[in-house]
């Protein structure tokens, strides 16, 4: 398996500079009327002249037809294979959110407040995406909840979405989710997977029946459902695996969470991504591996939305030369999956990327999209030899034997 | 490893149906005078149009530079790992062939009628191919064999071949094989593997020993070798793996007989592909998966028949049409394994594939051959990849992770 554990012995701290700029959903499909894809429509000057300077290829997010979550897709890229390291959702949003208190033995949940009719059957598996403005209220009846003896906080997230975080002895993580994944259908009550996760399935289900109760009233966020229950994750640094000292510079809180459980310095930074680049440029001579995450393209994408996708792919091309400015030693453009806005959803397809490094074998147009990546030097790989490909190329990976 | 087990949790079962047309023999090598390959020289209207609508790419059937058999190289279009998933000749003829009583216990041969000289060298592998009209009455005489207590049948399969079946206490499938692979030289004793099997290999060796006074004076058909001792194979069934309800059309007992093993619905269909389109025509709303065979492209292979494996192609082409019109949701043109016809003989050379569906990005010449695939889009994979990636093309693999 090509996984952190073989390169830990072979990783050198070296003062060469990686940036890795994550672009969330980046792949795509072409449009079914002009035959082009999102990339391949979308003007991108700059992205474009790095791709004739660098390596391109693509990778495979976890393995041939396999669609990802954000935690699978980036867990891979930071080169943690996505089927031995498993992040429940609940840890990942927790842990991206300030002032949340989640520590060993708590177990958390990522919460949706949602809509459901008269009959309990689900209308709307995000409230009509309610704002923080509406949501935070609520979020703040919620926490008054008291379930047995359980310590119970009901953490604001953004829009409709939530984190519940269940304290006490014994609890377990091993629980079934409540999303239906459709609507129309009656919401999935919490089931314990192991003997011993009863009485935490239990303390779910009451906490989701008094919630109920509580947002009877509520004309679009009269219901909650939880998932991803988890507990605190643990894996081994990327300080301990790769001799780095690593920041993250992500405006959305899953993200963050998941750069925390990675041991990456998680940067305060702003909303947009000119925040983001500011931040970077802030921070250039504080550390060797800086991942910046860019999140529009997948929310475009999953809105199903092609020119919108268009848009915001040209919209961070303009980023391109502040960040080459900078002179990293390694520069890679990739993406966690794809997200083709003619499906609306995450896919399993191959993800272009690029590697700018003095020591590639660069070739090729500047072109840089899933068909000239598909033809690039680099191939097809999966996503977990990114890494060690990017610490190679920056020089910090010393001979396998002698 | 990329294997069924990994898929078994995220597969759904929908109503989009698959294709999967599988051309044994189906890659080639250039002809010496034209340079051009089986696939280049033929025409192909129907199958080069399907091709410029498809995504295009090799599949390496086991790994890089070996040559499978039938078995292996079926197991993986399948996804299963032939290196895991280990099943021997006998065990798929046995079950491929009507009215083998072939139970839990019992070890099963692939029997080949040869000849021999009278200083017992092989002088022809399969007897001059004699047909099933003198094979079976010789098929009925060894059936009388008895060895030890042993129940002991042997049942013709189709011209030159048998199934030999062994029934007892404490058999075991630990079995060297008699075939020398040359002729001019002496049969191989059937020697035991490990202490267990000793019993059995003298009494498949007695059953040699009296087959040969039973042939004696047979003019071709005078001896028998038995290859592939096999019991009862135990993989997870396709339904169970992928949430599928999976049929399989094939003229070849030996291809019903792995079908069955995977828990295939083997389809009644007759001698030749328009039987076998004929049948998918008629069983099209019954099932969700289809495995279709074409064989004559290995025969012609083998045979070392360059035209005829053209000619056979070209033959081919003229059902696609028929299929295209059943509107899979995908569809795939694979192959087991190639067989040059230059070198008479199965080979490792990565397979030609191409796979439809709205959701490839489909690109290139309306092509289909062994250098147009080599620079298709889906790239070179290992074979067992290909039907997670026709699952995630129907829409039957659900997300994996948040």
């Amino acid at each position: 398996m090509i996984d952190v554990p073989h390169l830990r012995d072979i990783c050198v701290g070296t003062s060469s500079k990686i940036v890795m700029l994550v672009v969330d959903g980046l792949g795509g499909l072409p449009h079914p009327k002009t035959g082009r894809s999102e990339l391949e429509t979308a003007c991108l000057p700059n992205i474009d002249a790095t791709a004739g300077e660098s390596a391109l290829g693509l990778t495979i997010p976890v393995m041939p037809g396999v669609t990802p979550g954000s935690g699978p897709g980036h867990l891979a890229l930071f080169g943690y294979d996505p089927l031995r390291y498993v992040i429940g959702r609940g840890a990942l949003e927790a842990m991206g959110v300030n002032g949340i208190d989640f520590q060993e033995g708590d177990i958390v949940a990522r919460g949706n407040f949602c809509t459901v009719d008269d009959h309990g059957l689900l209308l709307d598996r995000r409230a009509g995406r309610i704002p923080s403005a509406l949501s935070e209220p609520l979020c703040g009846e919620l926490d008054s909840i008291q379930v047995d003896s359980l310590d119970i906080r009901v953490y604001p997230v953004k829009d409709y979405r939530f984190v519940l975080r269940m304290r006490g002895n014994g609890l377990s993580e091993n629980l079934t989710e409540m999303d239906p994944q459709r609507t129309g259908v009656a919401l999935q009550n919490v089931k314990a997977l192991t003997l011993s996760a009863r009485a935490t399935a239990d303390a779910a289900n009451e906490f989701v029946r008094q919630a109920r109760l509580t947002l009877i009233q509520e004309e679009r966020a009269n219901m909650v459902m939880l998932r991803g229950f988890s507990g605190m994750p643990h894996l081994p640094s990327m300080a301990h695996a790769y001799q780095l000292n690593p920041a993250a510079i992500a405006a959305y809180p899953m993200y963050r969470g998941l750069a925390t459980i990675l041991g990456m310095h998680v940067l305060a930074t702003g909303e947009t991504f000119a925040d983001e680049v500011e931040t970077l440029e802030k921070h250039w001579d504080d550390h060797d591996f800086f991942f910046i995450h860019y999140k529009p393209a997948d929310t475009a994408g999953e809105d199903g939305n092609f020119d919108e996708k268009v848009r915001v792919l040209e919209k961070l091309d303009t980023f391109i030369p502040r960040i080459m400015d900078l002179k990293p030693d390694v520069f890679l453009i990739v993406g966690d999956h794809s997200t083709p806005s003619v499906m609306a959803n995450h896919s399993w397809h191959p993800v272009p990327f690029l590697l700018k490094s003095p020591w590639t074998r660069a070739q090729g147009p500047p072109s840089f999209n899933e068909r000239s990546c598909a033809l690039g030097v680099m191939g097809t790989i999966r996503a977990v030899e990114l890494m060690p490909l990017a610490l190679a190329h920056a020089g910090k990976i010393s001979k396998f034997g002698a």
